[in-house]
């Protein structure tokens, strides 16, 4: 078994669009995932899955019922399942994710945003 | 619920001891945790849990069979289950630790540097 480790900065210039996970590494069912994030997201929940972001680059802010949460480089959160939850970011920023492979995107959203088929990178 | 999130940074200057990583967040039976390293741990392999080593400072090897591995900041590597490595770090290095909430520090081996019961900071 090739065991490869995973540079994100290699990862992170290998795609450039936004709001569309990519999968770069797996275990124990879950699923690490890059994402690129500029602009709006939809206010939307996972029924069954807890949600882990990371910030690599940039600033990532996640508004909540009633705060909105503003995460820089080095923070992490964890948004629980069945919390609402809607990111949003002014500037591009970088985020890792860890979640279950079952993870959608926009949760219990399904519209124009949503990816259904992540690529691994 | 409150949703509160993490700075790593302010984790990591928490504690100093090497070799027994604390817990910062979990989700879905998962752990993140952050560990100090410094110096040689043992060659181990875990039963049932891949490993995922993710470098937020310095510089970590992974002996594993037949190579060795460098992770610099901003690297990681998921260590399959049942694969024997044996990490070590000539220099401190910080490193943040995705694995079951399960998951043994020192998997199949038993010594000195096992932690069983882990803190939660």
């Amino acid at each position: 078994m090739e065991i490869r480790k995973v540079n994100l900065e290699e990862k992170l210039d290998l795609f450039s669009d936004y709001w569309s996970p990519k999968i770069v590494a797996a275990l124990n069912g879950q699923q690490i995932k890059l994402v690129k994030c500029k602009g709006d997201f939809d206010m939307h929940h996972h029924e069954s899955e807890d949600e882990l972001f990371y910030v690599i680059d940039g600033k990532l802010f996640i508004e909540l019922d009633n705060e909105t949460l503003e995460l820089n480089p080095g923070e992490l959160v964890v948004i629980p399942k069945g919390v609402q939850h809607r990111p949003f970011a002014p500037e591009e920023v970088h985020v890792m994710l860890f979640e279950p492979a079952s993870t959608l995107n926009t949760g219990n959203v399904n519209n124009n945003l949503t990816v259904s088929e992540l690529d691994q990178i």
